[in-house]
């Protein structure tokens, strides 16, 4: 018996790796001293901080892997999860030095890692990170033929006396809103139960209400907030930055919270794109289920004290900045009125 | 429809969390700033490097997934994946700072999930390693009831001019092995379908030949190396290091090679454990095969001058040291004789 027979390709497992080397190496800074190849990835911490603090984050793009695999399209799930990492270490104040990948797969096709990765490698290039490593593994018997899962790592670094972490936020400051461009990377088992189960919609099928394919709508690239985000900071002092996921803004936003602070956030200040429009609709989903599970039009929230709220520009690196609401006294609720 | 109803119950996703932080938070150092539920983790760069290097790595464990399940023990795959990593930077003369895991389960059992993070906390305590972040993904769908894969990334650091790169291996050299325990985190596709299929063992079947059941034998937790090799560190100047994984010998030990390079492996001067023994012959693979999926009792190997293999104890931390090899003039190939 060879291992082949078991399920496990090695030399296919490494055909992948060379496509995947040339990808990569287009992310890679002069920081990064490793090779491909090497058992651990290799980065210098950057100079010229006083006292640099990393940030990490780890996640996975959930059920909108499902969507990908139906469409057979697998770049846009790589983009996904590189945006979505730099977003959660973005609201501590970091900006992103390195991300490492984990693909999972029943039987490894080659071509279906190499799209993963070019999305992985585009998404890292546009912000600034290396793709530093990663692990492609075959695990036949887990994954069902076709399946694949995707996690990823991203570290970040900050200087300590500029980490963003909400503490000085207080009852007056003000709440603004980046625009999402559709669900993210959240909510997708039940977007997927309402468009496929309840709707019977076929992936290639076009939705007028979208102006769009299902496919196209529901593999909508999570949005990078890096480049505005660090825009606004040259202009203003950000005191609370909450990246909108699962939970959407009602869990999110108190996350970054200090004791007796709480949020009144005003419905009709910000577009809410039509697909949730959608899916509320004819999933018959309670709006207050909505504003759970769905970022509804808001990616990424920002709070600010009221002088600088009035320095805030309407428009920054082509997204509009919406007024959402006000931070209130109070435990922690956000109050969407 | 509410959001639990299409298979994802975020309250019982938060019940989850909490069991976890307070295993958690027993693996933080003050070097940890964040707190549990922040967005991403803070750990600030030690201090005292001239030239700090970021070493790491990202990994699964593989179909080992699948004999835990069987088993329904879960604690010692969240060690596996720790440990696993640990080495992985280790080889490079990395110190593990922090790590982060990857939970994905079509459902979220909170007590199979702390189960894991105990595995995994313990670990990271025993290496001296703070365990600061993990995403915890319920995926409907995508895994089946009761299945669940498990990933992890491990950041290290190093000094510049510390860093182990196998550069400085010249033909002459010696290759030492410290021992595995058994199949550590590889090859286990193979060694379930032998067991399994062509055995037709029971996971809680006793076998005489491995003094051991088959659930206690495929779930021996990977051995961390970072004691006995930071302890030889002291005492010489190691060369190279390999982390036998999966491709084994054959394909890991020329990764640290240097143009010019080749290894001459002397079979029988290391104990072969029995579990690797009982897959050859009943699995009937032949003895390449063997060398090439398993790590066969080498579970890491070490390259010195001929000069410090004279200082190399015969035991280091209660593990023994082996002579095993040589390094010789060639291209980077293995011969086992």
């Amino acid at each position: 018996m060879r291992y082949r027979e078991s399920g496990v390709d090695i030399d296919k497992a490494n055909e992948a790796t060379k496509a995947i080397a040339r990808l990569v190496k287009k992310t890679w800074s002069p920081a990064v001293l490793s090779s491909i190849g090497s058992f651990g990835g290799l980065f210098e911490v950057p100079s010229g901080y006083s006292h640099p603090v990393l940030v990490s984050s780890m996640d996975g793009v959930g059920t909108k892997i499902m969507v990908a695999r139906a469409a057979r399209r697998y770049d846009t799930v790589g983009q996904d999860l590189v945006n979505h990492c730099v977003n959660d270490i973005l609201v501590q104040g970091a900006r992103p030095l390195f991300f490492l990948d984990y693909v999972a797969a029943g039987k490894i096709d080659p071509a279906m890692v190499a799209d993963v990765v070019r999305g992985l490698a585009l998404a890292c290039e546009e912000n600034g990170c290396a793709l530093i490593g990663g692990e492609t593994a075959e695990m036949p018997g887990l994954y069902q033929e076709g399946d694949f899962d995707l996690a990823g790592t991203i570290v970040g670094i900050v200087e300590r006396d500029q980490i963003i972490d909400g503490a000085r936020i207080t009852p007056g400051d003000v709440i603004f809103a980046l625009p999402s461009n559709g669900l993210h990377t959240n909510g997708y088992s039940l977007a997927r139960r309402v468009m496929f189960d309840v709707m019977q919609l076929d992936i290639d099928a076009r939705v007028e209400s979208l102006r769009a394919t299902v496919a196209d709508e529901l593999l909508r690239v999570h949005r990078s907030y890096l480049p505005p985000v660090m825009a606004l900071r040259e202009k203003l002092d950000i005191k609370g930055l909450a990246h909108i996921t699962g939970g959407g803004i009602l869990e999110n936003l108190p996350r970054i919270f200090p004791k007796g602070c709480a949020a009144r956030i005003e419905k009709g200040t910000w577009p809410v794109p039509a697909i949730f429009e959608l899916i509320a609709r004819e999933g018959d989903v309670v709006e207050g289920e909505m504003y759970r599970v769905f970022n509804m039009g808001a990616g990424m929230l920002i709070v600010v004290s009221p002088a600088d709220a009035s320095k805030m520009p309407s428009r920054i690196e082509s997204l509009d900045v919406h007024r959402v609401g006000t931070i209130v006294k109070g435990e922690g609720d956000v109050t969407l009125v």
